[in-house]
């Protein structure tokens, strides 16, 4: 495995080394040579014979043994020669610290393609170039000239992948700070071989790694990501992630509604749920949760019982879980009877509970009352607040440890202006503390979000089967068709007969050619019915006035006929028109947005949003990458900010939730089948029906892929 | 000015001083003697002749001079007691430290009924009790036992009153461990007298004062707080207020919509909105926002300049800056061309600029760069960002000084890792510095908006007239009328009569009492129409299904009229039923609610929110307190998450927005006449028509107050 050598090297070449540990070509070799590198290291420069007391190479060709990774630092002009005979003394890894490639305009970036191509071609991976390089310190292997690898860099099982150097840099120095040990700390730079994905791939696997972390700033090949989230899910090791860049990649010209919300951040965001991979804000947020995961059990539900010796703080607390949609149950008669017992009357027993500042005097009050607490039912996770406290840290503290050894859940304790005394011995105890009340609330919604995608995981794979019933078949056809007439959109008829396949209802209709026709077709369906013109040339028919709701009557169905038409015409002159659809006109419902689009970054993502206001004012909408499992779906509906409409609302029934349901693992069975060939797909709307009664298609909008230039 | 002698007594009794130094008797006079208090102090202690070598005395009757404050540290059940003897011996002010009364039970609460009433007849303004009671470090006195007392107390520009006292002493210390020297530190206690408002009312008019912050929970009279703010814009001192509580206060049954919806929350986001009130959503961000303040000048627009050593975390910034509504402005063409010929060729010129590591080489690069972006006439204030450094920290700190004297624009620098040199340089040269990217432009935010609250309030005050043209006469025959008939509820013909007086534009309307007169109605006013019944018992005509909408034709209208009052009759059998209401339907308009609330804390507030889904779903709507400015009413609908259909989406056309604000400045001037006489009035729907063409009233519900028992 070649990505174990670059990892865990037995023996390191060092490329342009330097006797000045404060040059970038220095330092590698001083924090081996200081953090006990154990395997071999050979200097290579032609200047010198030896470089700290080492024998130093003209070439990496001159030495005699074999090298596991090379370690390039020299001018980016000089990288392809360098790479050129790593690959011939056959080395099968290098880190490239050089600068002066993709990140320098159009003549680096044909420099970083050049050395790129020479790594492919001869097998050899490469981290790089411009990164600060990685440490894996469980080897002691430092192949990094970042500021993190001087002072103390003690192996721990959090591992931390970044695409930025700086940044991350820092998010490691203040990781140290709090006491926190990264096993792997790696910059991916401008990735011209090993992706973010692939790097975070190798160190999931470790077995000395628990807990994995990164921060992206945008990737090469999502779906990487997801394979990767997959395996960390299967693994049980939570992923945190902080993602930022949040404008709109995807912002490019889209014909369907799908593709034009699909913002990168939107689609992120959803997959991310999906795969329980946890976002973190920022860099406080990612340290706040990587140390919550690495010390704390997940929590079998979203109860969380507040402990607390201030009121102040305890609302505050309840206040943010209830806004993260964490629960503050109401604790059971028992618990609160035995809490009465201990907790001074002008406490509360009830949740959040205020032991107040009477467990100073009486140190038995805290290991009590946060027992009783852990006991209830329905607490799933807890948090004790506490603030100062100087003088009474040990009696805290040891408190605390005997309570943390009886639970099975989470406990997180929030301690505002701690001593760092009380904190460095909780952080020995393995008890998870953080220095606010809102963190400390912030951390638990990790958890849960965390516990309930390992969950979903475990129930229910999602389904690759695709459609079956000729879905496939038809689509190939589709694509024969439309790519000898040179067009892109089905025709509405044709996206009809598409998802009628993959078992999506659609609200009756026919397509007509002339007044008379439609006047039939109407009376057959029944009135009132709609009318709207069908003309490839003609996607949002509302825009183009080519459409005509609720007409009843022989006379009204001509006269709609001839100005649908009319509008068309006017619109799109010359446009081609096949006909005017009639269709029957669905009374109750409720509007829903279903849509498929092809994200650059993640492939086939699917879309759903509540129709109308919410979708194109707010743009309250969810995205999760094909294929979905059943869990997917119910969630993605879940996350919708205005999800209490399907349950009813101004008086209305609860809606058909389970068809929409089925309706996302239909597209998704369809996207499945489509491998690609579907660009942007719209049901839109659908119309739910109250529950038990199912949900029409009463519009579909499919764009086919441009044909891969192959 | 008795407050005046409470926070700057000339001589101070201490009622239970004890020589034990640990005890909460103790502790006030050793805080005392220790700081330097420069006035007279009394034990007062019956069992005692000597207090750390003060005479003590047996009462406060027998100190032969004047005493200004007393600190009562007695058991409750002493402190009724206490109190009359202190207002015997003519002391102007009291802190109460005893705890055992409202927190307590009733018995607790009666007892400090009692001690209230005996501060209330005798003038004796009371803190407390169960109070830390206060700090003023300006003159050193320390009338606290809190923990807060202890270590360093230097005097600071900076108030901060709490109700919390645990939280309120975890956040001083927080505040002191950053550098941060709060002039007063006060704890409201259980507020038997003196409340929060009253508290802050007097350290916003000290001269030495520059931020106020404070921690509430609940307020007993929001209007005080109101008041003190208005005092504060007045002032120029920005205040910090953390709210926690968050669960609706109000939500007792409410009859209209506006009542039902004025959460508590939802009311004080926006009153504090309105009054330049920056709330801070946890400790962290009141202490950043505080420090912010207390270091940097207001910017005068929404522009954010961003200058980073690090790609990613300009990003990060520009995302968050984005999020909360600032821009990050695209620099001038001649800002770029200065930046060009400074940064290296990999870096960025571009907001965010990137200056890259490259300025550890090249000091002076910080200092232009971020001179040039601080030029920019977009940039209103800027952001320098930057990770570790603790070898050059001198260097960087040396450099933004020199930027830091030259501008006149705010500030911060974001400073992750920093060493601790670093930052106390950059404190004692007065910039503001945060560990945190994302929190730094969270700080920006708040200078922006109280720095257009600032603005707004500059410009214009709200119109506190009322309403003229006789409303305000209308309303007393209302309210006379009502009170005869023992209802509280207004015909549907009242309220429009009342908003018409007002200046408020209603749909055309006619009561009528039988079919014919319906028709008749309808033909006068114009085909369609819609029909909806009148009556007391009826307030939610849709729920009653007894409103019809679209009615055409003289045979629909008299089968409308008896449907609606079949309908009426079956869901309030037995209900008077005034006649059927005939109104023109207005086809266009995008439908808003306009309402007004007798808020339990903060009187009279007018809420704004748009129809249907939106209000009903999402609760989206804003409140202000009566009576408002026309800048209070305009941004207030630039708050509602979905203010952009009123810019017109989905095909349709602008709405008439300024329609909208007199509406809302009518509805403010109603409320001011109504002098609390109108519990509730819902506008639902207002119709607003295309801009130019006003808005009309389509429906509306009022409900008056309950006589006052007097």
């Amino acid at each position: 495995m070649t990505l174990d050598r670059l990892f865990r090297p037995r023996s390191i070449a060092i490329l342009g080394a330097s006797e000045d540990f404060v040059k970038i070509s220095g330092r590698p070799l001083k924090f081996l040579l200081d953090k006990g590198y154990a395997g071999k290291i050979f200097p290579v420069n032609p200047k010198y014979e030896w470089v700290a007391g080492l024998r130093c190479y003209p070439s990496v060709g001159d030495i005699a043994e074999p090298v596991d990774l090379a370690i390039v630092a020299v001018p980016a002009a000089a990288v392809p020669d360098a790479v050129t005979q790593c690959a011939a003394k056959g080395i099968p890894a290098a880190v490239v610290f050089s600068s002066g490639f993709g990140e320098m305009g159009e003549e680096g970036r044909e420099l970083e393609r050049r050395v790129a191509e020479l790594a492919r071609r001869s097998g050899l991976r490469l981290c790089g170039p411009n990164t600060l390089g990685f440490m894996n310190t469980f080897d002691r292997v430092m192949a990094t000239f970042s500021q993190a690898g001087e002072g103390e860099t003690a192996a721990g099982p959090i591992a931390f992948v970044t695409q930025s150097g700086a940044f991350g840099t820092a998010i490691f120095a203040l990781a140290r700070a709090r006491g926190l040990s990264f096993g792997y700390f790696v910059n991916s730079g401008n990735e011209a071989d090993l992706e973010f994905a692939d790097l975070l791939d190798f160190v999931v696997a470790d077995p000395k790694v628990r807990v994995v972390s990164g921060y992206i700033e945008g990737l090469k090949d999502g779906r990487k990501l997801l394979a990767v989230a997959d395996r960390a899910l299967e693994l049980g090791k939570p992923m945190v992630i902080a993602k930022v860049g949040r404008s709109a990649a995807g912002a490019r010209a889209a014909l369907s509604h799908t593709g034009s919300l699909a913002g990168s951040d939107r689609v992120y965001t959803g997959v991310f749920r999906q795969k329980g991979i946890v976002r973190a804000a920022h860099e406080e947020e990612l340290l706040d949760l990587v140390s919550t995961f690495s010390l704390c059990p997940l929590p079998e539900g979203r109860g969380l019982g507040i402990v607390t010796q201030s009121g102040g703080a305890g609302v505050l607390m309840a206040d943010r879980a209830e806004e993260l949609g964490l629960s503050v149950p109401g604790l059971a008669e028992d618990t609160k009877a035995a809490l009465r017992k201990v907790i001074p009357a002008f406490g509360s027993v009830k949740n959040p509970v205020d032991i107040t500042a009477q467990f100073i005097a009486d140190p038995a009050l805290l290991r009590t009352s946060l027992e009783i607490v852990l006991q209830d039912p329905q607490v799933d996770a807890a948090i004790f607040y506490l603030g100062l406290m100087e003088r009474f840290a040990d009696q805290v503290v040891g408190n605390l440890k005997e309570v943390h050894a009886k639970t099975r859940k989470p406990l997180i304790v929030a301690w505002v202006g701690a001593p760092e005394v009380g904190l460095k011995a909780l952080r020995e105890s393995g008890i998870c503390a953080l220095p606010s009340a809102t963190r400390a609330v912030n951390a638990v919604r990790g958890l849960v979000e965390y516990a309930e995608a390992r969950h979903r995981w475990a129930q229910e794979r999602p389904g690759i089967e695709g459609g079956g019933g000729g879905g496939a078949e038809m689509l190939r056809s589709l694509v024969r068709g439309c790519r000898a007439e040179d067009r892109r959109v089905l025709t509405t008829g044709e996206s009809f007969a598409l998802l009628s396949r993959y078992g999506i209802r659609i609200a009756r209709s026919r397509l007509s050619r002339t007044p008379a026709e439609a006047l039939q077709a109407a009376e057959e369906i029944g009135f009132p019915v709609a009318l709207k013109v069908e003309s490839p040339a003609i996607q949002h028919k509302t825009e183009a006035g080519a459409l005509r709701l609720n007409v009843s009557g022989s006379d009204a169905v001509a006269r709609a006929f001839d100005e649908v038409v009319g509008s068309a015409r006017r619109y799109a002159p010359g446009a081609e028109i096949h006909g005017v659809l009639v269709q029957e006109m669905v009374r109750e419902g409720t509007e829903v947005v279903v849509g498929l689009h092809l994200d650059p970054q993640f492939g086939p993502v699917v879309m759903v949003g509540l129709g109308g206001i919410l979708v194109e004012v707010l743009g309250d909408v969810a995205f999760r990458a094909a294929p979905l499992s059943r869990g997917d779906a119910d969630q993605m509906l879940r996350d919708l900010k205005g999800s209490r409409i399907l349950e009813g609302v101004r008086g209305r029934s609860a809606a058909d939730v389970q068809s929409v349901i089925e309706v996302l693992l239909a597209v998704s069975r369809l996207a499945v089948d489509a491998a690609g060939a579907v660009a942007e797909l719209d049901i839109n709307p659908l119309l739910v029906l109250p529950a038990g009664q199912g949900a029409l298609a009463v519009d579909a909008l499919a764009i086919l892929a441009e044909p891969q230039a192959s």
